[in-house]
Order: C-alpha cells, then structure tokens, then sequence
C-alpha cells in the first residue's frame, strides 16, 4: 500500500560534476538472494555434521540480500528518523548510529533524532530526544559506549507508538539484544495494525556473537582482542607465581565464542570452560584435579571460563534483569573460591588470582574490523526501510549483508 | 600409492583418563565439501553480479574441506617436518610457525625443524636448520615478525629437492606469496618426479588480502588494525594545520583492500584511491580539484593511497624484486609533490604530511582475529600434510577451512 | 602600576557547603624559592662536573615558585583571555588548553577565546576566534593535535597588539617554541610600551625536551614511548631479514634527548647518533665499520639518529622555515642511501629498511604522565597571568613548579 | 678491610678500536652529593610548608651520587652475583633484572644467577637458580611480571647467608618492598657479622610511589598509564547509563599517589578518595550526598577510590598477608554497595559499576619512562656493589641517581 519513489544519482555540481554512466550498476535487485548453508558433509559422521536426512542431503536455503534499492518507498523530505540503544553496552554502537545517520544524510534525510537512554526514552519526560546529524557524529566513533545512553526496560509497546506518532517518527533503527528486536517486531506489528507507513528496522547487538545465522556481530571481534590483555595478565600472574593459578571470567551467557576464540588467539589458556560443554569441577575428571596436575608438572595453569558457563554447579536464583535475561550466578567467583579450598584442602601451595574484566571491554571502541562492520551494517539498515521492509534485522552471513524477518 | 594409518584417540592416562566415547566424531570425511559462492545474483544488472549466462545462473562450486582425517599417510615417528618463510614480513607468521609446531607434536611427530631465511636456506651453508618444538615455539606468537626469519629469492627447485634429501625432510610447509607458491608447487611436482613420498603444503601469506577465492588471508586484519593509526595521525595533522592535506600510503600492489578497509573503519578518509579504480590527478574531475574543493569547503582533507594505485601516472621502470614482482614507483611521493605544487601554483596555502607507515604495520604482532585465523590454518596445514595431501594450499572461504590445489 | 584583589575561598552551597576552615594555606608566597642546581661535585673529574671554579664550588640558584597567590591583578569578571598554539604538533597541547580554560573559569573569567592557527589568528581576517569553554574543551584531551590549529610564522609585533587591543584581550597565553616565546615577549615589552594592563604568559613546547633548565617539557614523555613502536618495528624487521638494517630517524633538531631516552627503553638498538656527539660514518672509527661488525657477528643492527645529528655529513642549505628554523638536511635518508651503499661495494648483502615516525609520533594524545604535567602547566600558566606576572615562562625544575623570565 | 682495583677503560680490538682519551672523566667520586631538598619556603604559611624552625629556615642536606667508582672492590672474576624479586608484581621487574645483569656483564662478572620466587628461592629445595646472561634477559623486558618468579615471605635470615654461603653468593641484588628491605639490611647486617666479603643491594620496589624521598619509584608511571584504561571505561559506562556511577579501584595502600596522578591524568573523575584525606560517607559532607549532587546535575559520576583509603569506615580485621602487610577491607566493594544502597533508600534510580584493574595493571610491562627508570636503577644497583657499598639502596633524588642507606 505504500507507492514508490525512483532515486537517481545526484546530479547536482560536484567539484566540477561526476561523469554521467548510463550503465551503472549500484543498485540490488529485490529477488537477490544470499546462502545460509554453505557446507555438504558426506555423512551424519563428518565432524560437526547436522543433517535432516539419513542421507545427510545439502538443502539450498537462501535469505534476501541487503543493499540500496533503485525504488524507495519513503520521500526523504518526509522522513522523521529516530535511532534507539537498548540493553548493555557493546562495541561499535557509536560506530552503527554514526553511520545510520550519515546514510540517512546521504538519502535526503533532514530529520533525525536519537532516543536517549534506550526505550525509557520514550516514556520518560525528563528525557528528550537528540538531533543528530553528521556534525554531531562526525567523532563519536573514537569512543567506546553510546552517545545516545542505553538502558534496560522501559514503556509498552502501545505508550512507545503513541509518542512516535506524537513526535511525528516514521523511520526507527533499533540497536539492541533478543528482549529489544521482540520490542522492535511488536513496534512494527502495532504500526500495520494501526496502518501507520512507519518502518522498524533492528541491527542486532549481542557481544556474545550468539546469534547462528550470522558469521558475527558487531563488538564481538573487539571483545575478543581486548580480552587478550586480561588473559596475558592472568597468564603473567600465574606465571609469576610460584604455583600460580590465573582465572579470567569473559563474557558468554549461553554461549562460549568469546572465551573459546580468546582462548584460542591468545595461546596462553589451559582450560577453557564454557556454557555449551557440561563439566564438572570435582572428582577424577573434574576440573581442579586437572589443576593440580598442571601444578605438578607446569607449575602453574590459566582458566578462562564464560560467565553462563558450569551454571548447574550453582545455586538457582530465579531473579531477572530489567531486560528480562535471568541473572547468572557467578561462576568465576565459584571456581576462584573451589580452587582455593581445594588446594588447602589437598596441602598444596596455590596462588590464585581471578580477574574479571568485562566491564573494561564492553567500553571499550569498536577495533578496525567491527568499525567497518558496524558501518555497513548501519548503511543496509538505512537501505532497507528506504526500500520499504519493516520488522527486519540486519545481518551478514556468508560475508554478504542480508535481512531476515518478517518482511512487508 | 602411500599406506594409510589409522589415527585413534589416545588412550594414555591424562590427568585420570578421558572417558572413552564410541561414537565420537571428530573427524572430517574426505568427500565433505565447501561451496565457492554463496550469492544468487537476480540479473546482471544487480549490484557487483558476476554472471556466466543472460540469465545470470547460479553454479555449485564445492571445493575440499580441510580438516582431520581418520586415516593418516604418514607414521608420525618417520615424518621430518620443515617451515619456511618467505617473501616479506606479514603479521602472523609466528602465529603460523608455532600452530604448526604444536600440531605436529600432537600428532607425534619428533622431528620439525625451521629452514632459516626463506628458501635460501636451502642453499646457505653458513645457516644451518633451526630444531622446533613446543617449547621453543611458546611464546613466539607475541612479537612480530618470523622467528625462522624471512628472505627473497633463493636455490633453484632441484636444489631445493636435493637438499630436503639429504636432510631426511619429508613434510613441508611453506609461507609465502604468489611466487613462493608457485615455488612450492614446483617443489611438489619435482617430489612426484622423483617418486618421494613427500607432502609440501602451502599457507598463502598476503597482507594485501589480494586472494578472492579467501574469505581472508592472515595479517590482513592485523594492518587494517594498525593502519588507523597513520592514518588517524594524518587527520590529526591535517585538521590542526591551517589548509593542512594528510596522505597516508598502505600496501595494496594490485588490490584496494587495506586502503579500502582502513579508510571505511577510520570515518576520516576524504580520497580513497587503489589500484583497481582508475584516475586522473590533473584536470576538472582530478584528484587535485577535489582537494581544492574540500580545503576550501572543510579546511583540510585526508587521503589515503594504496600502493599499487595510479601507477600509469608514473615513469615505468622495469626493475623487479629478488621474489619477481616489479619495483613499484612511488605514488605516494608523486601525489605529495604534486599536491605541494598545484597549490603553490594555484596560490593557495596548503600544508602537506605524507606518512608511509608500512614497515610499522608489517612488523606488528597479529591481532586477535589474525591470531585465531592463523592457529586453525596451521593446524589445517598439518592435518592436510598427514591426509595424504601434496601441492595444496589451505584457507578459509565462507567460514569454513578448505583445501585447493592439486590434491594426490 | 597594578591594582590587587584579594582571593578568597569560594563560599557559596556546593553540595551542603565546605567547612570554612581559617588556617588553610593553600596559597603561595611570592618570596617561595625553586632551587635550580641539585648536585655538588667532588672535583672537575666527576663524570658529567660543570663547575665554575678550579675548587668546583657548588652555588646555591633559586628562581620563583609557581603557584596561587593570595592576591591577584585581575578582577576575573574584567579578563578576556586568548590562548595561542604555535609551531609545530607536540602531544599535550589539547591538555594544556583544556587545564587554561578550566582554570580559567575556576577564577571566574567569563571571556575565554582560542586564538585560531597561531599567531596567523591575530591577522587573518577569515578566522575568527573561538569561544572556549569547560564544555568546549571537556574531552579535547582525548586526541592529539590543537583543538586551535597550529601554524608558524605570523603578523608584526605591533599588529597582533593592535588586534589584541581590538578585542579587548588582557590576558594572553601563549603555548609555543623558542621563536613563539621571543614573539610572545616582545608582545609583552610591546603592551608594558604602551601601559596596557596585559599578562602575557608562555608554556614552551617542545617535544625534543630541549630546555636544560627544566626537568622536562610537555610531550617529550610520550614522543619516547611512541618511539617504541618505531623500534621495534625497525628490530623486527632487521632480525627478521638476512642481514637486516633497521633505521630508525627520531626527533630533535639540536638535541638527542628523544633518540637517547627512546634507545635505552627500547633495549634494542645498537648505534644511538644524536647531535651532541660527532661521528663519522666512514673509516675504521666510522658508523659503518661498525655496522658491518655487528652484521658480522650478531646478523643484524638497528640504528636510531635523530634528525639534527650528523648535520656536517650533509650538503648544507640556508633555506629557513616560517618559524626561522634551519631546514635540516635528512640525515635518516642519508644514512640510509650509505649504508646500503657501502654493503654493495665491499659485497656484503644488507636488507636496509628506514622508518620516519615522526608525524605519527607528534600527533599523538599525550599519555597519563604528560597529561599530568600538561595539567599543572595550565593551571600554573593561570596562576601566574593573576598573581600579575607577565612575560614569563611556566615550567617544572626539581619537581616543582616555577616561572623563570622578566617578572613585573 | 676490602682491597680495593682499578677499573680501566677496556682496550681490546673492538670495531677497530676505540680512540683513546686520556682525559675522559666518566667516574663518580665518592664525595658528589645531591641535594635532598629543593623548595625554600617564604614561611610556613605557603602552600605546603614544612619547616624546621619558625622562620622555615632552608637546610641544605645531602646524600651520596649513585654511579660508576674508578676503584672497584671486587675482582669481577671472583663475584657470583644473585638477583632475587620478592613481593607482588610491579611492572619493570623484568628491566631491573634485564639490566643488572647486562651491567654485571660489562663489568666482565661471569656467574650470574636468579634466585627463584623471592626468597623461597633460598629455602626450597625443589627450586634451583637460575643461571642468568645476555642471552637470556635479551627481551624479558618485553614482558610483564618476573623472569624470577616472585613469592611473599621465605626462610629466617640466617638460613638465606647460610645458603649464600654455600652456594658462593658474594654479592646479592634485591627487588622488593618495605619488608624485603627490612629482609635485605638484616642479610647485610649478618654478612658484616660473619665477616663476609659481601654487597647486599636493593633496589625499592613499591608501585605505590609511597617513598617520599624518591623522585618516583619503578612501576608507578606505568600504572598510572594503565589505570586510565579502567578509569576510562567506567567513565564511558557511567555516561552511556541512565543515572550511572563509575567507581574504580586503584592501588595504594598508604598513599592516594596512584589515584590521584590517575585521576589527574585521564580528566574524567568526580571524586578522588585517598588514604591521606580522611571522608566519611554519610552525613551532610559525605561522598554519598556529593554524589546525589553529581546525579542531579550531572546525570552521572565517576568515583576513583585508593585500596587504602578510608579503612576506618571498614570493620578491621588482624590478617596479615605473608609480607607482613595487613590485610585490608575491600574499600571498593564497601563503597559500591553503600552507593546502591543509599540511591535505593532515597528512591533515585542509579546504575552502579564497579572496576577493580589491580592485576590488570601490575602485570603490564613497564612503558617507556619506567624502562629508562630500571634500567638505570639496575646500572647503579650494580655500580653501588663494585663501589663497594652494602645495605644501600639505590634510587632517584631531584633527578639525579643516588644511594641511601648505611654505607661501608
């Protein structure tokens, strides 16, 4: 129901004028489509094999591609824009607004704000909204956390679309977790049911990278590097220690990418522990016993452990966040605790040292590699609400930008 | 024409004995396959579309996924494994070298050594094979460049082959470009000529990143990384001075990669020129206008050249390395001089500092990702050597490790 | 010919209200003594003895201590203060601009301006000043360069008071080297000349630490640590190459402070060449020679000069810049060219590589130990344009803050 | 009762030759003095006076000049020198060893060795030393902690000069704090005692800063440098989250220096809490009501707290650690939860975050102005023990290396 805009090349004088071409080629075809699987394994016993038939038969599953349309279905002089963080903090999100407001500029776009401290923003009268613009931004990338302010929880669905006809918005990127993009699908169910021409467009934000569709998401790389620095820490103390024990708690709540892949680029880690794989930490196979045998024959050990791992071996709360995720007990605190007492228990001398660095990587900026993911996922989150979709998440898979989603 | 060995888990006593577990599976079927491409371009007229036909078909490509096999072509206890590293400096190599180190020993192998100096130290007398193993290798990944050292050039291919003879070596591994592989490859054939069962097996190593069939190479990441800060340092300069124009030269002989890359992670590039983009310097749509414009639209301008960029504008030499590729002329320096003399002659102020910060980036440890990426190649390297596998290179196309070449 | 104010403890609410609190001393004397020489020599002999007499008798030197003073000369509701950045980038000047503001307004000086471009500013009527303010200046602290602009050279003595007098500007601080701080004395003799009631104060800067009266200046901490990167780059490389010759060229004209201090923290160079030693590159005592010792015997060398050493090795030229600097001839490249010279002729291979650091060095932030000094630097600068000084220069001797200059 | 040799320039073939210069004076004389003191105050009403008399007369007092002595009272081919590291971590360690050693080298001493984890090394016999040389401590000082190992505690001072004894130590470095010190004089003392021909150096290992005497103690500035990271970070959270406060925990047992140069440097801090400066929480004046303020007017706050601070707001406990330090309350944890607790009693929402960098930053290698600081205390350790000074500590005063201690 919506109608369509054609968008051209800018022709206007431009150091002198850009050379007409006919034959240019920059837009992306609707029908364009990109792989998900890209893997045919033999047999159900090829390593990591997951297959929907006896035969272990490849399927062909292909999503849409993300990129500029030549068609829009928004006039750009009529769009107002928001932009709103919700959640933890995680590297890139000045990187994604950054760019999410320069795409907009580039488009026609005079009107964009930012929605401060996530979508308590909304509902708050205290709080109003921020102009944005590519001066505004020009910088913000150079540092780490959110010009625009996140926060956990905030007003119903119904109260959020009141105040976004109220302020006249018709174009919302949303930057957030799992809670936030069901927030964002309900905004946009809300929006056709009202039968508002409103586009809700999520990018996804988990530091975790737990989201399997997607060869990464943005943060996670920085995550990884900057870990480095309390893995060496951890592996300098316990090197230095005469039977030193070094513990770093890295994030992960039901997934281990970050402390398998900090592991793994960091060399330095004997154990590494995390939510996908059971352990235990007593007995013949558990985790202290293997401790005590690199003291033996090391002379020292380092543990990475993700902070949703081993949660069976603490006791449940059933307390949650204002997000809504339920709050973990804390695992390397335990294991910090279990591997002094057993070491006093056993009469071995053990130094143990634990380090919790999230909140020093979770501020830090985005690295070179997530800056440039950020910024083409903010370009395709701007493409694809100009080109129409709504209640569509942003991603790359495959290396190429896609959208997934329930698409108008 | 080889025996094959089948590879069990090991059943010795480790910190209590793993539980043994029948239907693990954790090895990689030789017919398992990757796919090439992973896009379904809608008509050639879609942005970027390679097309074989009118109707722009999409093709099946597979190619060989790497990984461990159940069964082994060598006993480990008669394999004599070599690396060498050639060519010029690339973050990671270290990473490479001690991977592969320690997955030989994991496979049992006792018998690794280092060649010094690329392939010249096949020929060198004075430089006599460096012994290899874990403990040697440890803490190597922390520093650049290559413990083994690098070099150019080096003793012909039968020479070569001789001297692994004499020496007993029978697994190869070789980092290097485009000419070192060739090496390699050469190496390879001259074995099956002779009939030695000898693996040679190749990791591409190219900072440019300038492989398209690769997601990535190693080091590429690590440049990106460090390039932002010569070039975060030409904005700073260029910014602060009155009329200030920063340029920044990255490597990119034949490929705009790490200029590109680096130029959309800073957000501080203006111009951004590489190889595979003709332009003019002079004349209205020249790069110097532009220059003009934006000193007197913005106060200042950053630009940032690859290499192997606008190389027709130069005097052609003929000259080539001692690895063959052709002595490039400099562009950075001609754009340099140029701009300084545009602007004397057009009587404009204009302050211009030139950085060229590639033996500082090539120097540099790998980042984290560069870190992961050349842990899982060296260990794909190794399992690739002990399946059989002769004349191939490893590396990673759609997230997952493959095999090409000409595979035994 | 001033009259005073008497400075008193801010009393107003401030979060309940301070303790009033009458024995406080939280201000300076104007009799307070710095004592400049802190080391008696037994005799002449003693290493590094400067003596005055044959006894080499020690001589007590006391110059002013920097500082609050109970009474000030301006009443702050009555200053216009302008802040000028000079020269050449040096890490701090951002910190030193920010603390002068924030200080400023400490005081309660509401009419803070920023002098654009150096002294240029005073003449160029295209720029115009800038408003500063503690929210202007909040995190300027967090990149390199001057948030002013730099530039060299200038309009007459008696223009910029002119100009000065035009705006209404009495108190001026001026954040330059040797030539900015005669500049900004002879606008100090200018404005005594014609009785305005003006301070004009100057913060030297200098990276290459070149001011033997004071423990050190702004930006020389971090120029050293930078370096660092530079070395081990050039160390890396050298040791990964056969025969490998790194080079390293380092800041300071006149002095080898940044080379030297750069070369001991490193650990990794083998010839460290400043202006205050002669050398010779050729003959048996030459650079040279020795070089081709240490390729010899330990297969590789790193060389770190700075560019102001060795400058009667090199064809002179009269040409100045505009801050009446000699134009130094490039003794980095020089070295170089020989080098690789000399290994040709007498059939050495040599691998040369030379690393010119200096912009990425100088445009970087100041690191926390220059951030501290830029910080009492400014505060300092202010301290004194109240306590009625004019024509001096703020620095750090002994670890305590002084003035030295002609004090009204 | 020591004979004492003279030490002459080395004259072997070395390049060539060395020029030689009769009248070099690269010596110290034992009777060069630094002067302790360097600020004459006007009265004790200036700005941190401290006085003698009520005229704060200025008394001149001296200690002895650190350096190189013409005679030397061991023949270098008779020394065994030790090194041993005792206490917690400190960046530089690793310099300080790095240039004993090489110092020792040069000196022409050939038995050098380390003495492992602290004093423990003396006792246990599982642990045996370490032979030390060029080789070995060539690039220790690329990374943090202790080539040694550290360890708190060890055996009775008769049993350490029994075991030196045995062993041939003659002359014994020591790195480490108040009570390896303590330890270190007692060696001293019991050597004299025996009439041992023995040199017993320390070299004062305190990251706190805390000897007032000193112009800096190792270890200090790089903390400082990496505290910013932490301080930073909780800076960035706190003005990402809707009413958020940063605290920080930094070192500092007795002293707030850590803290405040942190504090200083980074520019970001609200609240700086140091063991000099009693505060109290609560009440009208407390930390708590500045914060509300901060909240209120701010929207956020960063608190920097010193580990020593405030220890009469914490229940006390006796523990003592193996150093014989006390153990103190966790100050960070208390304020953290106090915070919570009061904007949960008043009703105003506030998102607490707590950083604790503590092993972070003492596992860091030194920077650059610290390695220029070991490397010179290492020089003079040793310079001191060929002097032929015992129970001396070597340090740095007014900029100039000196010794203090009881002198033979």
């Amino acid at each position: 129901f919506w109608t369509t805009f054609y968008r051209t090349p800018v022709s206007e004088e431009f150091a002198g004028g850009y050379p007409s071409d006919e034959e240019w080629h920059g837009y992306i075809s609707n029908s364009d489509r990109v792989l998900l699987k890209t893997i045919n394994f033999a047999s159900p016993n090829s390593a990591g094999a997951v297959c929907i038939d006896p035969a272990c038969t490849w399927v062909e599953q292909w999503v849409h591609r993300a990129g500029p349309r030549e068609k829009i279905y928004f006039k750009p002089e009529e769009v107002k824009a928001a932009i709103v963080t919700c959640g933890g903090l995680c590297p890139g999100l000045n990187d994604v607004i950054r760019q999410v407001v320069i795409t907009l500029e580039i488009y026609g776009v005079k009107s964009i704000v930012g929605i401060p401290f996530g979508y308590r923003g909304f509902s708050d009268s205290d709080l109003s909204e921020m102009p944005l613009s590519r001066k505004v931004v020009q910088n913000i990338h150079l540092s780490g956390g959110s010009l625009l302010g996140v926060s956990r929880g905030g007003p119903s669905v119904s109260d959020i679309v009141d105040r976004m006809q109220e302020k006249g918005i018709n174009m919302l990127f949303v930057l957030g977790g799992n809670g936030t993009h069901a927030g964002a699908n309900a905004i946009h169910e809300e929006c056709r049911k009202r039968k508002l021409k409103v586009a809700v467009v999520g990018v996804p934000k988990t530091i975790d990278n737990d989201i399997l569709l997607m060869d990464k998401t943005f943060g996670f790389d920085t995550a990884v590097e900057e870990a480095q620095r309390a893995i060496n820490s951890a592996y300098i103390e316990a090197h230095s220690a005469y039977h030193g024990v070094g513990i770093v708690k890295l994030m992960g709540r039901d997934s281990g990418f970050i402390a398998m892949h900090a592991s793994l680029a960091s060399g330095q880690i004997d154990i590494c522990l995390i939510p996908e794989v059971p352990f235990e930490l007593h007995g013949p196979h558990g985790v202290l016993t293997h401790l005590k045998y690199l003291i033996e024959t090391k002379g020292s050990a380092v543990v990475c452990v993700a902070e949703g791992a081993g949660q069976n071996l603490l006791q449940k709360t059933n307390a949650k966040d204002a997000s809504g995720n339920i709050v973990l007990g804390d695992i390397g605190v335990h294991i910090q605790q279990e591997t002094k007492k057993y070491f006093r228990e056993i009469g071995v001398h053990a130094d143990v040292k634990y380090i919790d660095p999230t909140y020093m990587i979770r501020a830090c900026r985005a690295n070179a590699s997530d800056g440039i993911l950020c910024a083409v996922l903010g370009q395709n989150a701007v493409h694809g609400a100009f080109a129409g979709y709504s209640g569509i998440t942003v991603g790359i898979c495959n290396n190429h930008l896609i959208y997934v989603g329930s698409c108008t």
